[in-house]
């Protein structure tokens, strides 16, 4: 009564992203991952019997348009990360004990807690896609942060499954900086201990009943530079009547040291035939120190996605990302000038095995 | 209806490899992929019913003389290799939707059209053996070439399988440059643009009909610095009455910028009992700009190898290549004075799976 | 009659590690391979008729507390290891040919000889944990020695199956230097030529019957800079009447140019129930040049293993380790001061598959 799998998922897309004004460039790309993620992956279940299992987990990224991987984060921290293009465990590496009873025992490289509600109530989830979270792209504490979505040499801890609709997890992370660490020292300055940094701690909480679904999560990371805190809720119905639409929507608070953000998202999923059309509006604002106007982003996202089965599917997005206040953020890979906006589309493939 | 495979080789050999001349060096080695080239893959098809069918196809190089890899090639330009050593699905990385009447569509890193004839109409290939195809490695367009042997971010089109002996492809590939992008400038000259570096456009045609096969092929890879040409045709003939022997020959020509080169190969595989002995003898003639002799490198390769199974084989290859010109071409890891030859010889096992 | 198989182990522990004196830290980590060391690998054999099979062996180590690998080293020499994180088949990456009656012939990246008897012959072998081989982790030949555990480019012999208790092996490895190869001329001397550097030959021969093993191994790896010499001695016997208690012991010396060192090890497994109870003490001594004191380490370690089943297990181990005439080792990622003591503790989950 033991198991051992190999998965994963393939997705590539034909891509054209351009950003306007003055500064901006476009460009065509093969890009991966615009659908679902692509990932390798190996995992494996031993039932131990009275209700007690153990597992592993290991699943690296892949960016299939060059057959390159991704680095990990070896210590939750900006200096973390190994070289680009190898291949690591990135997306998940961890070893579990789980009773039927008293829940899952999880030790290793695994998601943060706060990451899921962004990926889960986003009808483009947090891929590579054009469509994809921006509060996620954004957002201080999502993809650019070392927490954002996994970390390294962490033990969670996640309720049981049979607790009526009610799911729940917490995480600890170690940054495993020595007793004495301090931070490189400025000139004239007294050297900063570090000693906690890259140290994560977060929870999250949901009920899942019906068509009803909701999550709430908050996370801390301790930097002697400034701590990241995210926090998060998620909320989703579907209308069976209304022919199965799914409606989500999240909100999101976040600030790192003095800088703060926040954001909020709604989209929805509706399934057409062997097919769905998906749509999303989010909208993050940054809140910097002092008196200046708040510099804002907002993504709108259309995408129609083919269903061959359950693995392939073809699909394509369009998206217009504009900025406001001095924001500047644009589409993957193009830059646009301040207060422009950029504008994409993509077409591809996924495969999942 | 949906499969799943792990398969690769594993092929090592023990190499003793020298030039001649004052400037020469000579090395003993345990070298890799000899015979085949080592290899780990994973694939999977899915049969999505009326003719359709959904593939994935993830392919890693392996030295396993030393158990690492190899980088890939990110933007199919001289600076998109990544560290030495690393694994990473260089040698295929693709999804495909594949119709029995329309042809196949195949998206990520793939081998390009140019490339085939070079290993498939050579008795040794184009593995690291001392008996590999000459052309491939003094080329312009062979292994030094990023587009070479494979092309990142491409696009690639095959004719379906069906058409009684007839096949082919095409394939397109992007540098995935930005729309501004230029080269380092030189000081005092202006930026030169360089938004199509990298991209990749071949074509390949072949008949195959019993014991004949031809196939040509011709690709052009664009660079600010001088574009890259290559062309090739290979044939072959197998004599079912001389005990099978099939004798193969190729031409090739390229330009990279304002350099030639071109050369050819002839070579014949004779099955005897569960053996077979191999030998080839390439040509290949750099053209250089100016009233110079043409540097030149023949190679003269002889090999035998026995087969077990069709899985596992042990085999030993002797080689000799020859200067002149001013040519100073060597076996695998050696050196060699200018117009001196270079000679080495080598046994291994070649187990595939 | 051919066989392919994917296997591994994921282990994970939450550890702290101290050490004392005015110059100590301390450390919380999530580490990997406490109890068994972490990799995921792929093998496969075919059984060619007549006594006679292939086979293959790709298996990679992991660091799954943050889901990275190891480099390898590609030419038995300090220089000769690739960037840190990256995954490649570093454990091993072999190619064999098997006769049941002749032997096996092995190609690649393998175990040197004079590794093994340090791993079996210590209850807690020499994986990351506290508790492992202390000979290991402070010899010149051990951990830090690129020939300590493995060498790439070898070839091995190792005596068939069938001798009645008696087993052995022979290893040759090449260092792959070219004929002219010189170490970096320091000001003024001359270029020394090292072309052998990186050179291994070792040889283990033991005996296993009933309750009682022993092992010898000695091997030589050449340099330029100082040959390194390692031999050593194990001996196990276990105790059916009590309890199943193994008894076991090492005698280990070295050298590396002028400096030498020796050590010696025993411990002891004590089966319980469905678990075991572990204990070893470990001494070493470096012999440095001149009229010194030698710097002596030892290390006392105390374990429990729970065995789930035969796959997956939970264990906790205490180690303390001692230094004297300025020795100043301490246990993994911490520093303590000269003659002063590193102690510390370690509890984790490990599942194979």
């Amino acid at each position: 009564q033991s198991s051992l799998t190999m998965f994963g998922v393939v997705d590539a897309a034909v891509t054209y992203t351009t950003g306007s004004g003055p500064a901006s460039t476009s460009r065509w790309q093969l890009t991966n991952s615009a659908n679902s993620f692509s990932r390798l992956g190996f995992r494996g279940n031993e039932d131990l019997g009275g209700g007690l299992s153990a597992g592993f987990w290991l699943e690296e990224g892949l960016m299939n348009d060059t057959g390159t991987g991704f680095p990990s984060n070896t210590n939750n921290q900006l200096n973390g990360t190994a070289g680009l293009g190898t291949q690591t465990f990135n997306r998940r590496s961890t070893v579990s004990l789980t009773s039927s009873t008293l829940g899952e025992l999880r030790l290793g490289r695994d998601y943060t807690p706060t990451f899921w509600n962004t990926a889960l109530f986003d009808p483009f989830g947090t891929g590579s896609g054009i469509g994809a979270n921006q509060l996620y792209f954004s957002g201080l504490g999502g993809l650019q942060a070392p927490t954002g979505t996994r970390a390294s040499n962490s033990i969670g801890y996640f309720l049981p499954a049979n607790l009526g609709g009610f799911y729940g997890s917490v995480m600890y992370a170690m940054g495993e900086n020595i007793s004495n660490s301090t931070l490189p020292a400025t000139p004239g300055a007294l050297p900063v201990p570090n000693k906690n940094d890259g140290r994560y701690g977060g929870i999250r909480l949901g009920y899942q009943s019906g068509p009803f679904h909701v999550s709430i999560a908050t996370g801390l990371t301790t930097y002697a530079t400034g701590d990241l805190r995210v926090s998060n809720l998620g909320a989703s119905w579907t209308f069976e009547q209304l022919m199965g639409l799914r409606v989500m929507g999240e909100y999101y608070v976040e600030s790192l040291g003095a800088v703060d953000g926040k954001g909020a998202l709604l989209g929805f999923i509706l399934p057409v035939g062997p097919g769905e059309i998906k749509a999303s509006y989010a909208r993050y604002v940054r809140q910097p120190v002092g008196n200046v106007p708040d510099p804002t982003t907002s993504k709108l996202a259309l995408g129609y996605v083919y269903n061959f089965s359950k693995r392939t599917a073809v699909y394509a997005t369009v998206a217009r990302l504009t900025n406001s206040n001095g924001a500047s953020q644009a589409l993957t890979g193009v830059t646009t000038s301040p207060n422009h906006a950029s504008t994409g589309g993509e077409t591809g493939v996924r495969v999942a095995f």
